[in-house]
């Protein structure tokens, strides 16, 4: 397959939407992005890298960091894990607290903010030195080690973070969360803050597509069994409530940011990480949505 | 992959789950069904068949039947169709009047109560002869012109389908039902009577896994690219509220009954059919989900 | 208190309220009724009468009926009663499904439309010729042999009446219906369908407002505890979601209907009905909420 | 009426409820509090005091501080103040989240927590020195200067509080809080936890049942009107999703807390105050409900 030409193709065929939605702007670091921007990078199990645009740009990954999380938390916790958060489409926004106060303070999927402070509880319960280990994870799955946080965005995220700051207390509240509020605030902001380019999140998705190969990253490992679930509920669960709509369109298992970014792997055969920050309503990148339907449908590829 | 053998080791395997769950009792006809049965059939997109069980009996399809009227309506109607029906998952039960209230009359997607009365609104308007011609689809497409309809089934559903009809009473009182209430409703029940085994399912349910071949039955087309998008919408809201969990567990689309049927597929490898009465919580045979769990993992294929 | 001038106050005062808002037009005879009419009667319980405007003009009572049917049925049910149905404010609109489908089929009060459907299929377990009881029970309340149900209007609510189906549904399948459906929904509209005027609905509800007096219309009878019971419950739940708003406006026991009548209670002083037909967002008279508001404030006389 | 006989009949009638429900339990404080004790105090506005069992024993007020804080808030702020919070009964749980995340931070009522949290917020604009004045308030209000918080009964709150703080983040997510959440909640939980006895709440609150006097208080004025408001909310709001069942038993407007006690008004007769710390299960004291329904029953004297 000549993914660089399909890549030139898609380039050529998103610019109508070029301009369209918004970035996220609830934080300044956010704010002053350049909205205009657009990379995607494509790594196979081949080994195999093709890019285009600014994929070489890091970017805020933000709600991507969740992915990372949850391999992390299944790796130390396995099956255990599910007794704390659940496995379901969520059905409404990212940010809700309808459900989670109906449920009683188990969140329905780890990638909805109540689960992903979960998470953070969780590996604050594991690691010793919690913020290093996460940044080391990151650095061993994508083979890059200048990733580092943005304690800038980390701070202002929660400074505005009430909603965040809602749910954790409700979690509390219900006894989901084992440490302080504010620990886990701090730790759950700073994973969302990590900067990585569409190169970095490809390399590092690559791992959840190659599930061939052992998922063993320092001390973090993980069966071919535990990573295909990890995509499973990036299929079900990575676009809030257009998880629905981006599995029709793309057809991959996948995860969103609001900084623009999305990552997304085709089992066996490839890692893709696109990045544009312009969102639509449900807070996914517009262009980057756009290039991955075109991406599947062009190659007439996708896991269905 | 020598599938007799694994449908043979995963038929011990299931054994200790036998007897768990309870069947469907709402109506006579699924009551007085024998719950200890079990039925097992895989075909493959080669033109292999591998049965086990009572994969020759025919049992009450009902909501599987939601698949073949979604397939029907995306032919008549495409995109078109998603106007007066989502394609996200619910997050809740099939039969719940919340989210549709809420929704202001357009069901979460195609597979709860909601959206697959609305489907069958949607053929009324299409078919000359809407009974016909629906049972001649489904006929066609698993290849067996003795398929039918049980009508003392359907009749029974209608009499204790107070639920239901207040589904559609919502759905007419928006402006989402265009027929009389009480032939939408008989024709929606007639459709959940069909009776298949797993082989006719199986059988009918290759055509979408096997999105090489053309859609083509009688006057219903369907594009690979719409047969694609029938299964990514399986895998988000296939099992209601357990879709997460199914996606987790098996990792193939599919689609259950309250017969305790399940039909998936494994696109471009092969189609599965299940069936075993006695159902979990959810609704969805206990059995099937345990054999189609050991069929992924066993055979180590899965979508992801 | 020198009420027939502050009737004219009052009357003078609403002038700028009048051509606000939009009458009921979901039938065709509530369309057609000219929305400018005002009408006003008050009876005090020493045997007055005070009447301003079109007080003799008979319009549809609609939900006004309910307390009608709330005092029948506790008449013949006792505090029994309670177990079908409860008597707290709903806090959601007078026809929402959301609260019963979660609180399984037990409508929050007597005064939602599922409340009252509740009440009628009680109504029609009790008595012999439940359309003629009604009647003869509200013709002798109110002291006027020619009160009637307008069957135009029962038959157009009945066609148009989709909500109220579902709701009736969603009863049965909680088993809180006894009855066939269509028999219930027939009462049901039946009730609403009656025509009082100002001066009748105010003759009626006086004996609401004069406890002291023995409360025996035919075989109907109710304790001055009961009818004291019944005013606590117009107070909490007589306005859907507006009942804390009509609470602090006007301080008086009363219930709305959809055709633009209210009828209120001063307890040991007198009742009052108001008609007006163009109703404020939340389906309650414009003129008579301000007419009933300047009425307490002007007399300084309310129950709080 | 010879109110201090009514009461030994009533207090010899509630016997056979003693031990019946379990006291607040979730911080030290309240736990440590004998359960079995019993007080109530009736005050006329003809001067006179009647009193029975513990009346003089102070005890937490809780939730009844919020009537204090409605009445000085909409001293300050008048109509204004229902910008930011509604008057409508909840028909949910105090302390529900659900509702003021659909209604975007508007509070149902004063009386929920998430209400008196806005209020706490209101004060803390307006006062200058917000513990102080309103401490004074209280002081005024019974005539008693010996009238104190207890801070160890806040700080416990606030230790506990992890559902407040849930809901005063989302509050101010939804800009409906100015100051720092910290201090708002701090004010907050310091007003709950005021303590006085029966007699001391019964003397308060003669203030909102005798509103032919002037409701003068330091610098917080309100007119006749507005404290007639004020016990329209009570009747409607003040018991949480028991506010009908109340209303119903006992037909006059009041507030309960969770630390037992019930303070209630019988306007322009008497105010009088009850508290017995086993509560339901909704939160209310069980044995002054009773004591509340039995006094309206054989006086004869409720509001309707």
């Amino acid at each position: 397959m000549n993914y660089q030409q399909i890549l030139e193709n898609i380039y050529q065929e998103i610019q109508p939407f070029a301009g369209i939605g918004k970035q996220a702007d609830y934080i300044p670091a956010l704010a002053k992005v350049d909205p205009d921007q657009f990379g995607i990078c494509i790594n196979t199990i081949q080994g195999e890298t093709f890019m285009l645009g600014q994929a070489d740009t890091r970017f805020s990954i933000q709600s991507i960091s969740k992915v990372f999380s949850l391999a992390v938390c299944l790796s130390l916790e396995g099956d255990e894990l599910w007794k704390r958060v659940g496995k379901e489409p969520s059905g409404t926004a990212f940010n809700s607290l309808v459900q989670l106060e109906v449920e009683k303070g188990i969140p329905r999927n780890p990638f909805i903010n109540a689960g992903a402070i979960v998470l953070a509880d969780i590996l604050l319960k594991h690691l010793s030195h919690p913020e290093e280990d996460f940044l080391h994870f990151i650095r061993n799955i994508c083979g890059n080690d200048t990733i580092n946080y943005n304690e800038e965005v980390a701070v202002s995220e929660r400074e505005k973070g009430y909603l965040n700051a809602a749910i954790a207390n409700l979690l509390k509240y219900h006894h989901n969360i084992e440490n302080d509020i504010e620990r886990v605030l701090h730790f759950y902001f700073l994973q969302c803050s990590v900067e990585m380019s569409c190169y970095d999140l490809s390399k590092a998705f690559l791992a959840f597509a190659n599930h061939k190969q052992p998922f063993t990253f320092g001390d973090i490992n993980l069966t071919a069994s535990q990573v295909k679930r990890i995509n499973a509920i990036m299929q079900t669960c990575g676009f809030y409530d257009e998880a629905g709509e981006f599995s029709y369109l793309v057809g991959l298992p996948g995860k969103s940011g609001v900084g623009g970014g999305i990552a997304a792997v085709y089992p066996l055969r490839y890692s893709v990480a696109v990045w544009s920050p312009r969102l639509n309503r449900k807070g996914n990148s517009v262009m980057g949505i756009k290039a991955l339907e075109l991406l599947t449908t062009q190659t007439q590829e996708s896991i269905f």
